[in-house]
């Protein structure tokens, strides 16, 4: 272990991991089964929000959140709203009706292992909680702090981000005339608003000043495009049995990506490009960014 | 015009009418269509939010709202928050994979005039932007007064309150043996917990004394389930035309309801027995809760 790149990746690995196991502990609190009937939707969304995966967005919560000083189970309330708010995403994008994808990290997706019905809630009920969990104490003994939060959130999540970008995505599937602009602008309010968010919870936790907030909407915004544009290459160029999902369904779809208007090599440089530029954002902090510099380097290296 | 009953009536109508058509006012404004292709989903959501509708939950935010001097701009910014919730609620259950109707207040419901998958993202855009007006300052000056409003509008609508009722309930539909105690419950969490919010919304933004919050918790949790016996009411009795959807269709699913278990006549007893319990609940407050009496007798009387 000399070598100083592999050494960093493997902190990175290790707090990534551990990040995981955190807030997957707060997700796990948050939603406890009761004795009811309902106690389906309560199963679907912890098989939804507590599957394997990354927890990326949690890590840079809690990354953005060390950067100004925030305690740890602010940083942590938060981390567990933005995860429960993806794994809503995922499990209302799978959809037979949206997607109409049956499998997810390796595993069926929620309505596949429920049924349609349950999936439809188990989204809407995890959707919620995420707002609940913010407008607790628990997440930061200033009010105003929480609202800004949870303004935040909703703002990234609603019809203005993610869910917009989701419809301009379904309308796009048979569109391969999008030009990079349009795309673009799609995989920024359907990915990058969120990701931002995750960026940025810290600073708002942490009430940062404008100017550390401003560059960490610049290390967002490159990121979460890079992170796309990773996607898109995984999609042409991953294993199903590293990324536990078919590949090839894009082009299959006749789907307008970064890479099939870029082409591979040129998609690989822009991606590669980007990560320079959000991490070169990052100069004004001090060594407490590294955990953000390494997701950064993280998100076009991935092999899943 | 000398009837003093009927008087009430025209009243009732009237200021129903008012705050319907000030709360759609503020809807309007929150969700003004942009010019990119994600424009579609904000047609669904004006067309799910702003169609036709009792706006009764609305109303009785206002009505709670004038029992303790809130301004009228921060119980509008709660009303609209509850119907977004409620609307959101209605495409989402009328989705295929849910009660799959086609029809809600005489037209055609969210996924029929779009499609499935736009409606699913209509509802969920509906329930972030809730939220997202809820956290400005418009809403309230005091951030602790939005928290504590957002914290409890999740709790109504989530897995343990309206998201859990709706899973019961389609556990529950072909399930003819519940007994009136399982009846109850459901419709607590799939109707009652938001009508409740309502009730109390107006409560929380007036920062109102324990006895008077539970005072109206009281009157909520009895309008709430007269309110689902009317409709389980109008469901045997009512006409396709005044309620704008089929009739007959709990009976056909062989769906347990309070009117198969009770009976009509039992059935229609009980629900008046329940609109005075909750008329007798605001006793301690002034004729300022007389709309909420004459709502209290509307839910019963009601046609549609």
């Amino acid at each position: 272990m000399t070598d100083p790149q592999r050494a960093d990746e493997t902190d990175f690995a290790v707090a990534l991991a551990d990040a995981a196991r955190t807030v997957d502990m707060v997700i796990d609190r948050l939603i406890p089964v009761p004795e009811g009937l309902e106690a389906r939707v309560f199963e679907a969304m912890r098989y939804a929000a507590l599957g394997p995966g990354k927890r990326l967005r949690p890590f840079l919560v809690l990354a953005g959140s060390r950067l100004f000083g925030v305690s740890r189970r602010s940083g942590l309330q938060a981390a567990a709203a933005v995860e429960m708010v993806h794994a809503y995403s995922l499990v209302h994008d799978d959809l037979p009706a949206m997607d109409n994808s049956d499998l997810r990290r390796g595993r069926p997706t929620c309505h596949k292992a429920f049924d349609d019905a349950t999936a439809v809630l188990a989204g809407d009920g995890l959707l919620t909680l995420a707002f609940e969990g913010l407008a607790q104490p628990d997440t930061h003994g200033d009010p105003g702090v929480r609202c800004e939060l949870i303004a935040a959130l909703a703002l990234a999540a609603g019809n203005q981000g993610m869910v917009g970008g989701q419809m301009i995505d379904l309308i796009a599937e048979h569109r391969p005339d999008l030009d990079i602009g349009a795309i673009t602008r799609l995989q920024r309010l359907k990915t990058g608003a969120l990701i931002a968010f995750s960026c940025e919870a810290g600073a708002i936790l942490g009430k940062a000043p404008h100017e550390a907030r401003q560059a960490l909407r610049g290390y967002a915004h490159d990121l979460g495009l890079a992170f796309q544009i990773a996607d898109d290459l995984l999609d042409v160029e991953g294993s199903p049995e590293k990324t536990g999902k078919p590949v090839g369904q894009d082009a299959a779809a006749g789907k307008a990506t970064f890479v099939s208007i870029l082409g591979i090599e040129r998609a690989r440089a822009h991606a590669e490009l980007l990560v320079t530029q959000a991490v070169a954002h990052l100069d004004l902090f001090d060594r407490n960014a590294e955990p953000m510099r390494q997701a950064a380097r993280f998100v076009v290296e991935r092999r899943a």
